[in-house]
């Protein structure tokens, strides 16, 4: 994934559109690999979108594909692919008909939103109207997070079938450095099994979450077998 | 900023430290120009690290030096300088005095939270502790948001200073696309000014706040007159 806006790096604003996109992937049985911040400056942008969509088979962008000065998104992924860009006739139809019906004006700056890559196809936004778009493996959505994630549900469909990743998450009462040395046996003997810990801290207490991750439902049966036999342990030594 | 851990990328956990380390920096005057998240996969963090530390002044890590088999970061941190790891003096001292007066066993897995590459200094935990470490422009910290949040207070002193950035937020109840092209226009008028332009969309109605972002105090205020003046030019269109 690709968020774009200096608002992201100045901390003004909040990404929301990460989590969104890692756990809906995750449902999906797609694992989501690397995620990238940068600014508003387009060789930034393409230089990064060329490493992410040659390295990854999808590539998801966020952000700046608005009316304003500072929305370069769909310029600079055109110079990252080596493409003209222009008007697209389905958004323009789109657009001009819907600020028509609103009695507003259909301005340059709004005539903005319609310009893709050459050979982009657009993706529908239930929420206003103005598309994103999706050439070749990326997928230009926008940043405000109902947007992006009315997006992201219209191009689910397109996406290949992952195969499903079961988890189980395990409560654990005791902090990771109790478990830890335990615990990284029972990883080693599971290597189909990913293991990860999450420590909390509340009440000046430590309590640990363990979840397993597995595209193995047998493998990660056993291995929650592992983890559960090693907490009883734990329990009855303490 | 380079945040670690499959927590991250599969959607269970929603990162709190990018946003609160970008206005941080931001209210240092320093910029924040590029955020990853990768996975725990050591070659694709020490990989990482080495592209950050080489692009930019500073580098501030997040996640991955707990005491879990999952805790990967300072052995990657190390391959990443190409330098040995062992046990820190200090940090040993820290957390064996921790546990004992704890009544705690400072176990294998809690040793490996005294681990960094020779020549690293150590963060100080007020959390829990366990202490995070600088190695040359490289600061690796804990990923429990309250913990990096207590060591990025610790480093800030030791930050060079940066000139204070001054930002104007105006806020406009014209939607983006009202207001785009005579933006545009301000913003070619005032190189020194970045000019941000963020929609919010609220009981079916667009508003933007506008935020004007300098180095300047003098062109800052040129621009934000500027932008007042559109804006009471467009009210008395209306």
């Amino acid at each position: 994934m690709l968020a774009i806006g200096d608002e992201l790096l100045s901390g003004r604003t909040k990404d929301k559109n990460i989590g969104v996109l890692a756990e809906t992937l995750t449902a999906c049985g797609i694992d989501l690999k690397e995620v990238r911040i940068v600014g508003d400056e387009p060789q930034m942008i393409a230089d990064t979108l060329n490493t992410l969509r040659r390295s990854y088979d999808l590539v998801f962008t966020s952000g700046g594909i608005g009316p304003t000065h500072d929305d370069i998104t769909a310029d600079a992924v055109a110079a990252a692919f080596g493409l003209p860009i222009s008007e697209h006739p389905q958004a323009v139809a789109l657009l001009s008909a819907h600020y028509e019906q609103r009695g507003l004006e259909f301005t340059p700056a709004r005539r903005r939103m319609t310009r893709t890559p050459q050979g982009a196809s657009l993706i529908d936004n239930p929420v206003s109207v103005a598309p994103g778009f999706r050439i070749d493996n990326v997928f230009v959505m926008a940043g405000v997070p109902a947007i992006f994630q009315a997006m992201l549900q219209n191009v689910l469909p397109d996406l290949p079938a992952g195969q499903a990743i079961s988890s189980v998450s395990i409560p654990c009462p005791f902090g990771e450095g109790d478990i830890g040395d335990p615990l990284a046996a029972i990883q080693s003997r599971h290597p189909a099994v990913s293991i990860g810990s999450y420590p909390s801290f509340q009440r000046e207490r430590y309590s640990t979450e363990l979840v397993l991750r597995s595209r193995d439902e047998a493998a990660l049966a056993a291995a929650a077998r592992d983890v559960e036999a090693m907490l009883a342990a734990l329990a009855a030594r303490s």
